[in-house]
């Protein structure tokens, strides 16, 4: 199962108690971030969730909210006595601003592996997620991330076993390889799996207007993370010019992609509490949260 | 009189409750910032002195935690409204470190204007005080900062309505002008004005092994902020590795400068509560306070 943590919530400008721009992605003992904004550091100190794990970085864009954090952040990951790569996903850009930031972060324990992305849509698997990052329209060149966790097709024992497949070969099969048999027969994969399953998914995506690769991405999905930058629409035109989004589009976009439940973030430092404003999203899309820093989510296996 | 506001008082790494290096000068409506590590933004926000007419920003060296909330400054400044130059003083390296921070800040409403400096000794006046920037012993160059707020010597009005001066006419001398009589005689300044007076003034050193310098730059002052980055001896060879102090060799020093204050700061994040150690500095020097985040400090005329 998948932890996710909200280390920061706002979006351009800090509050007192709201950090800029990160999530926590945890799954398995193995670690990633989404972006990495003033705070980062301290919010990963405050949760206890620990440095040392953190195989990467995956960042939307190179606004300082999402990566100011950046260099203090890796010297924190240097402190707790990583060795391993540690890879930073970004597009067009990214070695200019991760070299730039670095110059009061130059020598680190660890290799530093940068991979830089230009097509409007690529795709990597890290930290055992098979994850698409998808364009989408902001002031300057921004992507989303989706995340799936596989799930494995159930293998079926009794069928392996009046198939007289022997024990030790199930391991193979329930991998989704082929086995030989003693008497030459094959028995394949297929004949003692069950029908392909869902895995577990969610989507990040802030600091954009409304696009349709959002619902894609999103479909049926267990979450997805949207901003929620503007409350209503008293700020419609702050959100256009500034490509952002009200709360009652992200809700339209989650309803769209048929999640099973938003979380929204990334809160201009213009709403003091965002939970006043949920209706608005809520109206379209029920299961609905404002985030605040620190706020764990799960997405777990169903009946687990 | 000067309000000095500790804004962050961690070294190297922040802990929760203790952001990174930054001490806020205020003076007269004008201010200046020392240092500007993570967190800085928002603590500017917490204690509520606000950004607008913060003019200038003098670092010490260019380890992160020293300036890497700089970019995150920079825009809550330009939100602040201020149109007006804001000025950068560093030691040598300045221009690539602000550069290279500066990446994810690239566009400001006001100028940057940085001074750079590579002398032992660096003077320059800023928010109506005098400066000095004076070398220090650190793993990188690093400078320590002194401050005198010049007190004017004391106007005696009773002679010189002695001397026939009309009242129109002091303000020239108060200022130290000689002035004309209508009879063609000329009285000076030395002849109402009182022994030279000093200043207010303080120093902010942090980063250094003890050094001479320090308790020169310190002698007399009204308060020095010194680092103590480790509490006692347990750590002394730390200390010598790291180019770091103890709490009694920043008790010395202040002891030798003949200072009216200590105040601690930078505390290494395996000092959970400074307030413990600081038997070991007042037993050579009684007047020291452990900083806190957001602690202020006045410094003020005597008798007022």
């Amino acid at each position: 199962m998948l932890d996710l943590c909200t280390l920061g919530t706002g979006g351009a400008l800090p509050l007192p108690d709201r950090g800029l721009s990160s999530l926590y992605v945890r799954l398995q003992g193995r670690a990633l971030l989404i972006d990495c904004g003033e705070n980062t550091q301290t919010a990963i100190r405050r949760i206890g969730w620990g440095f040392r794990h953190i195989e990467g970085l995956l960042l939307t864009h190179y606004h300082a909210d999402h990566c100011g954090g950046l260099p203090g952040f890796l010297l924190s990951l240097a402190k707790s006595g990583r060795k391993e790569p540690f890879h930073i996903y970004g597009c067009t850009g990214l070695k200019h601003v991760v070299d730039g930031l670095r110059v009061v972060a130059p020598q680190l324990p660890y290799p530093v592996e940068l991979h830089e992305f230009h097509e409007d849509l690529y795709e990597f698997d890290i930290i055992g997620l098979q994850v698409t990052a998808f364009r989408l329209n902001h002031s300057v060149p921004c992507y989303g991330y989706r995340f799936v966790l596989p799930r494995p097709r159930a293998f079926d024992p009794q069928k392996a076993r009046e198939l007289g497949v022997p024990q030790n070969q199930w391991g193979l099969l329930q991998q989704g390889d082929d086995v030989v048999q003693a008497d030459g027969s094959i028995i394949k994969a297929q004949q003692v799996l069950g029908p392909e399953r869902p895995g577990l998914s969610f989507v990040y995506a802030t600091d954009t207007r409304p696009v349709d690769i959002i619902p894609v991405m999103g479909e049926n999905t267990d979450m997805m993370f949207l901003e929620g930058m503007y409350g209503n629409d008293e700020k419609l035109h702050q959100a256009h010019t500034n490509r952002h989004m009200l709360f009652r589009e992200a809700a339209d976009l989650a309803k769209r992609a048929n999640t099973r439940q938003l979380v929204l973030t990334h809160f201009s430092n213009c709403i003091d509490v965002p939970a006043e404003y949920l209706p608005e999203a809520t109206a379209i899309f029920p299961n609905t949260v404002a985030a605040e820093d620190l706020m764990t989510f799960r997405i777990a296996w169903p009946g687990r």
